[in-house]
């Protein structure tokens, strides 16, 4: 029942692209982060759809959302970038009626709003005092499991700086996106402990237990 | 015999922390990237230094080294930081009479100057019409061997973005240094294609193809 930042980057430290929009939520060329996963039986039942590997990653991401009680997540990741939900705050997010979370996501916000419940056991709270109080009440939702620190990156720097994070799960791609928006970014002084590396199809997985 | 970039990193992309000095020329905490390297009987063997660990990663880079015909480097990184060396670009260079290359070196700079032999095998070449030459007059050098291109990043950057670099191998230590000097800088759009993944204690080796 940890606190866990699990988040694919770029061989350059990216989690997408320069120029995100409405339709390229994850920036030029930042799709391509998340095609190994995307390719995934797990990820695809998540997500509604059929088909998909199954494979050991598959059986990894299954094993992680199972384990994951409650996910944190920045106003941009659940609006899908910065497109025209900047203009309309109460907009109903990027991810739909049947989101994939399947479990209570907090997000940071500075608009007030009640919570709004979703299909497949995904509810929306939006919490406006602060990345530690999200955490929190991500705690509380999560019972026995994990809560997830999802992204974008700025969450997921404030979380760590915060020392609310137990453990960075990092899917690294071999690719290079030149620019965008970087992950590990001011963070000197955190001190990690590399725990595992697994090598997959397409994507090395490195994780790591933050020593707070 | 293919051309080489082998290059320690910090978690957060760094080959260098922050406020490089004479005395301290990988900058603030940069030393601690290399210490899973200076650890190694066979780092130690290339300083002339005794004892050391003799291990997997020992014999991978003594295997790395016996392969190595030829080395390119930026003329900071022979020079060892911003020093004063800055000022007198005649100045001898900050590996000492007995350099750890044991391999003729190929310099990128702008200042001409004469070719210098030093002991064990290494001599030093200064080349000022760039990188694409420095490269082509190491794989002269090397023969049957490999070239490898040893930093600095600038110089890295360069190589691979010419298409002159074949593999990249990069060392990975769970270090954020928060700032300094970056490895993947504005490569955007370089394919590359891993080929292989060593998990060591301290470090993990990652090996890429890039796609020219």
């Amino acid at each position: 029942m940890g606190t866990i930042v699990d988040i694919t980057t770029s061989l350059d430290g990216f989690v997408a692209g320069p120029n995100p929009t409405l339709e390229d939520p994850l920036g030029e060329g930042g799709e391509r982060l998340h095609e190994w996963a995307v390719a995934l039986e797990a990820f695809r039942e998540c997500h509604g759809m059929e088909g998909g590997e199954t494979s050991a990653d598959s059986e990894r991401l299954r094993e992680s959302v199972d384990a994951t009680g409650a996910v944190v997540m920045g106003r941009r990741m659940f609006s899908g970038g910065q497109g025209p939900w900047d203009a309309d705050p109460n907009a109903d997010g990027w991810w739909g009626d049947d989101p994939p979370f399947r479990a209570p996501v907090f997000i940071v916000t500075s608009h007030p709003r009640g919570t709004v419940a979703k299909e497949g056991g995904t509810s929306y709270t939006f919490v406006t005092d602060g990345v530690e109080s999200a955490v929190r009440q991500a705690r509380e939702a999560a019972g026995e499991k994990n809560v997830g620190v999802s992204g974008g990156a700025n969450v997921v720097q404030q979380a760590i700086k915060a020392g609310l994070v137990d453990e960075l799960r990092l899917h690294l791609t071999p690719i290079l996106l030149g620019s965008g928006t970087r992950l590990l970014d001011d963070l000197g002084g955190v001190e990690l402990e590399r725990t595992a590396v697994i090598d997959s199809p397409g994507v090395t997985h490195l994780t790591f237990r933050v020593v707070n």
